[in-house]
């Protein structure tokens, strides 16, 4: 059904001057350095993609452009979530007809959404676009939390739903849709401080931006799970943690640009509200990235 | 400081067929229903407007039409929320332009925000502007909840911010505004259910849908509470209570239109994902409203 | 049916030195000074009467004495809690058999009951005694969240529970007991800091520990409720809010028994774990204690 | 330090008709039962053992009766946690002097307790005691939750409390045991559908009533664990993990007790107001039961 697996990078957008314009160039050139280093797939426009912040035409520039320059070498996942249908709709052709892989949607929302209104969206979604659909949950963000059994409900009702990514850190979330899936849902953890016990659990892949900082440990992490080594995974996975959850308590723009930067390659400041990452957190950064290399 | 007070009414957005175009006609007659029953207010692209479904020229639109058409009669309240800070300044200093008297503002963001984020939000609206401002608290929306010591320290901070509305529905924070903010921050309802209570604590107006529907209900509450009458204010209260429950569970946008149409304007349905009134809740609101009249 | 109203007085229980020994003359002392002061009934044996930290052969001391003490000056409203329904039902019936007016039953539980777990266990004692019982929701406490529906469905259920005591803080679920109930199902406020908006909703009466500290503000908030004063109810309440708030911010054991102390009527402490009052909170509890007389 | 490790089987506590008396033959032949199968350590008297529904006098007798009863063959660790500190230290004294080789310790209350508090209540049971204090966190049934930092600070204040006991379910609390104790501190973990990960992020051992009924199971799953055979270990989580849902939804004492009868040992039903299982809850037992067998 899917062959898409492992460590999946999530793209940072980089911004000019004051949050304003779009730098993209250097967006191509953390791209190159993603696949380069090794990793599985690229998504573009989640959350650490501030995608929630882009006009709708800087949103169709970076969706046209990362697919193009990722030109095939992996896998390209967009994140197509808009507040109306008919917007996500357009975000989710717009991504197929430049040759998205696969598309992400988060039922993103104002309005508290019923049970009804999310399927009737996943739906609308489906029935518009031909490539395949990773159901994001993560309420912390969209404020609408799915159960297992409405995911479920959702896998079965729309057909290129094939695709679980599962946010909300609760590893119980995924044991359900493994039983209840008869393991052919396959599920990918997107809680970063959650990868060892979602790969333990069986997860098919890891959604994060950390590979813009840590490729080769959440890469070594993923192969030891996949071996089956468990006593390697945990010592890698520990190593990690403390940039795991670094990363996230400072949010993902922020720390993953002040990364970025440290690490010589320029992508701007988040978009005000968002601070950048203050003083005191890019030096607790370059201390924890040091002991990581 | 502040002479908002009283039944601040909502306005919806009417749109076209599947949701596509505004009605601009149609919200002209809602405006006048809700001026010529008396309400003290009008607050245009609220919640209840579907401010977050709409592209940014369709808001400068109804921001605009709005403004025109309350012409002064009321003052206008206009939510001038946006993702960015540079997007809500826009609108706010948009909505100034054209007249508006007092701008709302909701943190809403994609990341949650830190409390210095959250004032540095204000502090750059505050600045653009020379309107008074309405703080507006709404976490279940929002994904932000502000604490009282937030809110006051943004009051103090930021000039014209002179008004708040709280919405969570919990009364300990209006009591804490009150003890706190030694009775000078004036603040407002937003959450219908709470409304006996919120007069009773000191509230200064309530900011509220119900008025498309049952207006004279909602300025007899009004009216009992001022009066210091408290048996009167508590039977109007439970007279309006079950159409207040039924428009919150039902949401408003869904709700209130369909009242409306119930009552002779027509002004289609809100935009998906949201889902019209279902035919078993059209029944259920025009029983209530039966009762009402 | 039920005649209890009004300002139901909490009772601390006395220990000796180290917590050890029941200070039964203290107690007596206390429950004169409540009823002296106008309470309109006396509830011993709460929470605020440590009831939980008692032995069974205490608990049966302190039931005995307060009944024996307050001798048909106001109703006795006796808390017979415990773990099990067989000791429950003992509890209850020692309390009728000394001559309590009332029982008060929170479902106390360990491990968290089911509905009909629930139900079942308000019938056990309901059929072992012929006072009314007085049902108390307090998940804080108990662990265990009662819904409306459930406790309309043990009113309906069991003859003689007729009262209800919540203590959620959440006003909804009185607005909800009132509009469900149709009026005829008496409840009373068990949250100190929404004393007001409980009025205002209709409650008969407040359960609180206060009165053994100010006893004519609470009267006098009960009174002008009553007389469907808004203003002067309003007005009360925000005198006394702040001591209202400290007592529920330090726990009733520790804050009314320094409270006592300090106006001359020496109670022991608390029993361990709990500890008594902080140096600085008795000195904070003085100067609120202070601008109150 | 501690030696404590593995599968830590917790026993029921069998009563006679209506709950009433102890069936301590019955209670011995569920910890043979328990020996015999191959578990690590026997803990009588926890949540399983409704410790929390007997009397002093029960309480002492399957205290004394279980400890003489393993006699060494494996350790015993028997929870001691009680609502007064007084009484907590009783019960740590007298499973010492019985022979006990652990004590477990919750910090139950009915009021909230401060961290303070919380330290010093440790901190007198440690003193009292010559044993190994295993600290207990369950928010659920304790009301009380303790963070990590305070786990901390208890373990180094208060010499004999040697490790912990993690039973929230939140597997970020083990990773922040791990790394804030730097690997000194040895947890284990109690909330059964979490087995495999906990194992995973570095448990010590596992403390559950389900040996009662799938010993085997456990065994090999921690052997797995031990063996760094994510696979193996993985495969046998899954395939126990219905029975581990099932026991944790329907109550350990209600499922224990109802899969112990099914197995042929007679030991009585939980106390009420606690249910027995359903007849429809022993048919999807039973029907767990025989698929894992």
């Amino acid at each position: 059904m899917s062959t898409i697996h492992g460590i999946i990078g999530y793209t940072i957008t980089p911004f000019g001057a004051n949050g304003e314009g779009l730098d993209l160039p250097a967006l191509g050139q953390s791209i190159d350095r993603l696949i380069d280093s090794g990793v599985h797939a690229i998504a573009p426009l989640g959350s650490t993609g501030e995608g929630a912040y882009l006009s709708d035409a800087e949103w169709d520039q970076v969706a046209e452009f990362s697919i193009k320059h990722v030109a095939k070498r992996v896998p390209t996942i967009v994140s197509v979530s808009d507040l109306t249908t008919a917007k996500a709709v357009r975000r989710a052709r717009f991504a197929e007809a430049h040759g998205a892989d696969v598309v992400m949607v988060l039922p993103a929302s104002y309005w508290k959404l019923t049970e009804a209104e999310i399927l009737a969206h996943y739906r609308a979604i489906g029935e518009s676009i031909g490539v395949p659909i990773m159901l994001y949950n993560n309420p912390a963000t969209s404020g609408t939390d799915m159960s297992v059994d409405l995911i479920l409900r959702i896998v079965n009702a729309v057909e290129n739903v094939t695709m679980v990514k599962e946010s909300t850190g609760d590893i119980q979330r995924m044991h359900k849709l493994q039983l209840l899936g008869e393991g052919q849902v396959p599920f990918y953890n997107g809680c970063n401080p959650l990868a060892l016990e979602a790969f333990a659990a069986g997860a098919k892949g890891w959604c994060t931006a950390a590979p813009n900082l840590i490729p080769q440990l959440n890469l070594d992490l993923y192969d030891a799970a996949m071996a089956g080594d468990l006593d390697r995974a945990r010592d890698l996975f520990y190593r990690q943690l403390p940039l795991l959850d670094f990363i996230l308590k400072g949010g993902l723009p922020a720390t993953i640009k002040a990364g970025l930067r440290q690490t010589g390659l320029e992508v701007g400041d988040p978009r005000l509200p968002v601070f950048p990452l203050s003083e005191a957190g890019q030096t607790q950064l370059q201390t924890i990235l040091k002991t990581l290399r």
